[in-house]
């Protein structure tokens, strides 16, 4: 099957090399952007790649929307496959996406978007088809992970400096915010949400770890938790819901386990129970070879990941209900009545709060930083002080 | 796709009773021993089954080689699709079974078979399509990794407490030696390398956890290393090797987190790098819900596990090479020369050894058995004392 490649940045030269070599595949051109095109197989003209009948499917690397979202359209309404690495793609235009891949009969897979190299999503869609998911979760933000791991690891590791480390090694980009402000994290679960419950997130609320010192990670450290920032959905009685936030989970818990830029991802089967898998989230061979697995599926016969009849929604339900480790100013401890005051030192005090759904705690708290900035909260994983919680 | 069940035990009543919720597919006769054909949607007659149009695939969950792969032979030869749990009948006659799927153009997938649950096959098949794997291990037998976390969660727990304990909650047979010995292991590893290999490995070695006691368990903790049963396979320059060892791991390692009868399987791409799946390896609906993903892969075009030509052969590389704790009588201690002394127990003598291929250590250790029959030996990990690690 031959595959044309758009883009040929880390990712697309990764997939472009990998083609050489996959069972079954062939190597297309490869689109760059114009005044690129300075070798034979690569090409600035997309209509050339359109109007070749022998490109049976395309794989985008591009990342953004413009111009990927109208590549893929022209892509899909001409018949031809496409696979994508392109999370915010998905999440934006994912549902129209499909449509078109309906009314043409054309494959339209997207593994690498969400996990990287963590055969998530492929899984997601198959086990779907006979179990019904429960919820989805997991640590889905390499740069964050290698953030809090660095700053777990090196006693008193800052925030700043972790993020700088980072960046030295090409795991966070000059702007960081979507990764630490949870927004890619965010993404990626609400592409999970609509493999799974097939209803695509228009929203959802995030968290990330902007706001995470050496003190509260001193302070975790001393209580025996580890930090991770996860992404989460689920769905209930009262609908679907998709957000992420910091979790504090005990020394033995799988989560615990996940160093460096790696990322983790479960999900619950009523069937099957959890499931999770591990591995890059990121990275040329590990995002590329998603990619060319999600080729193979299609070559194999697969044509989608989302159900049929996916649609945008709202992710309007509250969340699991945890109790929160909190951080604020202590003017502000009276909004947590019930909560157990931990700690005190200067101006801030540390609370531990009655069990909270994550909606309820996040909106909270974006009320209490318009005054106070620095405030910062995680949700304590149930089996990390089983004896203590109540729901 | 109509797909009748062979067998109604735990896992064959739960594959019956999803396929009635499964997309796509449907329930058809469920075959069962001569006289136990007590409802109408049971039948004792295999050959109505097969003469049965309408029945598209057949799911195995008999276990054991007859009348398995006699019933597994003429559903292939028959043209209809075959899936089974069963690691014994693939393990021996896999090849043979692919051969017939082959000329009759049937699907034959065994995803149940290794990691229950745990979908570490399907996702092996897919990947190595594209990609160059490069080791597969895991845990992959829930009986002994609950009976070694029962060792190591409760302070001086023995081997046959753990047993019993094992036994009494359904992980354990009333005979346990495929589990202990290692056996029912290496049968799973056997069928990954041949997915992963293209080789069916008809030998391997293995060493069980019969010989661990409370003392070593303690010994072992004081140290901070955790010991599980690791099943691995790898393709080198010499070839495949096969093999089921105990192996001691640092606190922080995935495999640590790894509870009660939980599985943790791992592959090493060239391209995707180090991916992990965990999940239940076994019992009725985790076991049941891989044969209906195999079902739903059939019903999206998947046709085949083992990659084109695979073959039996020998595993005969002589594996990794690491140190080993051994616990042996102090008369035998000479054996290991280079070896560390960490402690000595009335006759009994505690090492650290210098690094040995796994094979070598195996054989020299079947040697020392002859005589010291409580001999036991565990791999440790390369990050467990990293320092300290030269091969």
């Amino acid at each position: 099957m031959k595959t044309a490649v758009l883009g040929f940045g880390t990712v697309g030269a990764g997939i472009y090399e990998m083609l050489q070599r996959a069972e079954g595949l062939e190597a297309g051109p490869v689109y760059v952007r114009k005044g690129k095109a300075d070798t034979p197989w690569k090409t600035d003209d997309f209509d050339q790649i359109l109007a070749d009948p022998s490109v049976e499917a395309v794989a985008e690397a591009m990342g953004g929307l413009d111009p990927a979202f109208s590549l893929a359209e022209r892509t899909l309404a001409s018949g031809k496959h496409f696979v994508t690495a392109n999370k915010m793609l998905v999440a934006e235009y994912g549902v129209r996406l499909q449509e078109i891949a309906e009314r043409s009969c054309a494959a339209f897979l997207f593994s690498a978007a969400c996990g990287g190299g963590v055969p998530l999503l492929h899984n997601l869609a198959l086990a779907r088809q006979a179990d019904e998911i429960v919820s989805v979760q997991g640590i889905l933000n390499g740069t964050t992970n290698y953030m809090l791991d660095q700053m777990q690891s090196a006693p008193g590791g800052s925030y700043e400096s972790a993020l700088h480390k980072a960046q030295s090694l090409g795991y966070a980009e000059a702007d960081p915010t979507a990764d630490v402000s949870g927004l890619d994290a965010l993404r990626k679960i609400r592409l999970a949400a609509a493999v799974a419950f097939g209803l695509l997130p228009t929203d959802g609320f995030s968290e990330g770890i902007e706001n995470v010192t050496a003190e509260d990670i001193r302070f975790y450290q001393s209580r025996g938790l580890i930090l991770r920032l996860i992404a989460k959905t689920a769905r209930t009685e009262e609908g679907v819901s998709a957000y992420v936030e910091p979790v504090l989970f005990g020394k033995d818990a799988p989560e615990a386990a996940v160093r460096k830029n790696y990322n983790l991802a479960s999900y619950e089967g009523r069937a099957s129970g959890l499931i999770s898998f591990q591995g890059q989230g990121a990275g040329r061979y590990p995002t590329a070879s998603a990619v060319i697995r999600d080729l193979e599926s299609i070559r194999c016969g697969a044509r989608r990941m989302f159900p049929e009849g996916t649609a945008n929604g709202s992710a309007d339900s509250p969340g699991s209900c945890s109790r929160y480790f909190v951080r604020t100013e202590k003017a502000f401890a009276a909004l947590f009545p019930g909560a157990e005051r931990l700690a005190e030192e200067n101006d801030c005090v540390r609370l531990k709060t009655a069990p909270f759904f994550a909606k309820t705690m996040h909106s909270l708290v974006q009320t209490i930083r318009e005054e106070d900035g620095r405030v910062m909260f995680a949700a304590l994983d149930p089996l990390a002080e089983p004896e203590d919680y109540l729901c």
